[in-house]
């Protein structure tokens, strides 16, 4: 069963929900796929530990870890760009396995952009300090740079998410992306999960939320061939 | 901490956990109030157990209601009116209390209506003749009888809803309010969690989803008004 570790922020989280809902089509609720969520958003700020050295987020994500596994859930997605910087040290035998933001994104570049060009990838400082998309994507897809200005104008829309201010956060956003295409981006990717909640899709617009529902509903079609959606019942003992 | 018994169906629980996360205002992440969900869809369906005797869904129910209790839930929401069937049969010294579903209504309805009046409740055929909402509100909103042509329909708009076509649905219950309208309701409470997913809200209708989520947040600060949300750590350890 997928485990979310949410909270962070809830309104990413629900988004993400949403999403996940939306592209797990079925006919009926028992062939939905069975999910648990834990949603405690009062861990650490992934930004700041990431940048000013503050208090770790570490042990409350592995707490969240825990806690989901303990509820059932055999891999976990997490809906928030950031706090995949922790990503392989909560990987370990006593916590399952984590459906990677990035990996997610990734799928999803292959199918729009299958040759490769530069991208460009609006995130948390946090998340652009740690290179967690650095890190993990294939270079076919090398990353712009971030000017500084810019950077600091998606931070603050992102804050502004997180205080409920959505009309004003998306017009920072769109004019993030617009600046981006401007200077050579094939496509953007809405790499902080508080970005799509206050942004629609778009062409060549890649939401990290929307591919890592997509990748968690193939996660379970192909775990599950054998009897879901076809038969409920086998599912919920699986999910039990 | 908030538990969410799920998954009745996915949609309708995203539609409350985006209520909850709205109702719940707060300026940083850490401020906002925790929760866990489960959402295990494979629960037989509740209108058949009532109408037709089809198997009950009480062993899920109480199985989900064990789980949320394990993961820290103190407290129970069910976005599912239908569900309210058993809610007394979901009560017990091992189980947390639940927030039901009709007493959030009569909140809102002692708000609009303070002195009584006739109001119509569209809902499920199972909550219609579980007499859920008759058994347990307030005689002075007594509540107009259904006409049975308008009832088929409504229960088809809810399975429209379950299978994905929001737009067929909104339709069918626009009529039904307006029907009901006209034949004296001074509100319409909209009492099954997939019909508010389709439905915007208006003047003298009742979302029953969104009174529930304000009721969660008002259990939230009532109970812990000493330390939340003016200190989150503190309402970090009471969740953890």
């Amino acid at each position: 069963m997928l485990g979310v570790l949410g909270g962070m922020g809830p309104l990413a989280t629900v988004d993400f929900l949403a999403k996940l809902v939306a592209a797990d089509v079925a006919d009926t609720d028992q062939r939905h796929m069975p999910f648990v969520v834990r949603s405690v958003p009062q861990i650490p700020d992934r930004s700041r530990a990431i940048i000013t050295g503050g208090e770790s987020p570490l042990p409350a994500l592995r707490q969240g870890m825990r806690a989901l596994a303990e509820m059932g859930a055999t891999v976990v997605a997490i809906p928030c760009n950031t706090a995949h910087h922790w990503a392989d040290a909560l990987s370990g035998p006593d916590l399952p396995p984590i459906l990677h933001i990035v990996d997610a994104v990734a799928d999803r570049l292959a199918e729009i952009l299958p040759g490769g060009a530069p991208i460009a990838v609006l995130s948390t400082e946090g998340t652009r300090a740690a290179r967690v998309y650095e890190n993990r994507l294939d270079p076919r897809w090398p990353i712009l740079d971030t000017v500084p200005a810019e950077a600091a104008a998606v931070a603050h829309g992102i804050a502004l998410v997180k205080a409920g201010r959505i009309e004003a956060a998306r017009a920072i956003f769109t004019d993030a992306v617009t600046a981006q295409r401007g200077r050579g981006a094939a496509a953007v990717v809405l790499a902080c999960t508080e970005i799509p909640a206050a942004m629609p899709p778009g062409d060549g617009i890649v939401d990290a939320t929307q591919a890592l529902a997509e990748r968690c509903v193939r996660w379970y079609r192909e775990s599950f061939a054998g009897f879901a959606p076809a038969e409920p019942q086998a599912a919920y003992r699986a999910a039990s």
